[in-house]
């Protein structure tokens, strides 16, 4: 006898904030019956999944985590066992985090998937911070990055004509100096505005705000996730007033 | 007597299908005691707001709407009169749009405003067809433009090292062949896999995947909100299968 058939779920968990969560994303995980999530991934979020079992799959700067081989492994297999399983990622699925890989692996190997399109830390750690990516007569386009690995972000930054974009750089904390002193090189002043939002939208969210000289000196909280914009849209972050009440981190003003 | 001071929540409408609403969407939409919407967000989204004013003061393609300037001195005059006011907007409220204009005239007024994101078409729409905006190997960064003034988005493309970034053009429709020709000027291989993603998460979905090349020369759903994926990435709207049942729009494969 064969088992039923199961099935993946690549979903978007948000940028922390279970609020922030899509309608679909909690049904999935209120669904599940096992939920496999990344290592960033707030327990406040994870635990929306109340009746699934739950693994953290994932990976952490600097800790052992399970390869990215095994995971899909574990997910064609529990499927094949006929579970419905949730693979829980942070922000939205497609965006860095190798979504895609995993979503052609559960194809090649006969897997029904589906992916669920999550808020990107990408746009909503700046919006935490009261940062628009765009904005008129200041940036009309934005530009997002993975800053950990400098020298894989490197020539896309360096191409990028100054002043003419937003930049958000996700992963980039531990790289900040390298590529604020690529980007000044490059020709964009060092008195763009920069900023870094860390822990954005939950209760341990933290805001810098400078500019592009003063982001690659500057003790960031390295501990946390952190995305950096760099751009004259980074410099609403200085004038906005303090983070929204009840520690849920993002910004009311 | 003072009215009590109301409030404004600029709120991500998501892409299109109501179950992309985040769950503080949702509950702002149902507290909501008016609602002003862009034109492009669809009724089923809109009607989440089930007992609030529900007023479309968005601006579509060639049509008649309110200028800018006459919703923001309606939102401060709803606050003013103490009403709980959602200004919900398309995708993510801080990606074009002018959302940051918003809160800035609101914050000079006075008037309490938070930001809740949503989720934005620029990665959503992609999503819909199976295209991740990075993939391992393929592009570690994405670039977001509006097409909407070719003459405006043309300098940020112009200055962007061929196949170094998956390339997002929102509101390009129109702007389709002008794009192409420029990306093939500026060195991009005609044979660069291009997608074309209408009315994402919508049952209306319609996907064209093509090259670059083809891109310039085909006939574009027009009538229909598009993103334009440019990059090796958009290649994987090619190889998956149809899209989601139920009319909802998305993919599963």
């Amino acid at each position: 006898m064969t088992a039923r058939l199961g099935s993946v779920s690549l979903v978007g968990a948000g940028p922390g904030d279970p609020e922030l969560l899509t309608v679909r994303a909690v049904r999935r995980l209120e669904e599940a019956e096992v939920v496999l999530h990344d290592a960033l991934v707030p327990n406040a979020v994870v635990e929306v999944a109340t009746t699934a079992k739950r693994l953290c799959v994932g990976k952490r700067a600097g800790q052992p985590s399970c390869a990215q081989e095994e995971i899909v492994r574990l997910m064609i297999r529990l499927a094949r066992q006929g579970r419905q399983v949730v693979r829980l990622k942070c922000g939205d699925p497609f965006v860095l985090g190798r979504g895609g890989e995993e979503a052609v692996a559960l194809a090649r190997a006969g897997i029904p998937c589906e992916v669920v399109p999550g808020v990107s830390a990408a746009l909503a750690a700046p919006a935490a911070a009261g940062i628009p990516v765009t904005h008129r007569g200041l940036a009309s386009a934005f530009v997002v990055v993975s800053g950990h690995a400098p020298e894989a972000c490197g020539p896309v930054l360096a191409s990028i004509e100054p002043a003419t974009a937003t930049l958000v750089v996700l992963m980039g904390l531990r790289s900040a100096g390298r590529i604020a002193a690529l980007l000044m090189a490059r020709g964009w002043q060092p008195d763009t505005p920069a900023a870094v939002v860390a822990a954005a939208w939950t209760a341990e969210q933290e805001v810098w705000a400078g500019t592009l000289e003063a982001l690659g000196r500057s003790a960031l909280p390295l501990g946390l996730p952190g995305t950096i914009i760099i751009g004259a849209t980074a410099g609403f972050a200085q004038r906005r007033g303090s983070v929204a009440a009840q520690g849920q981190g993002g910004m009311t003003w």
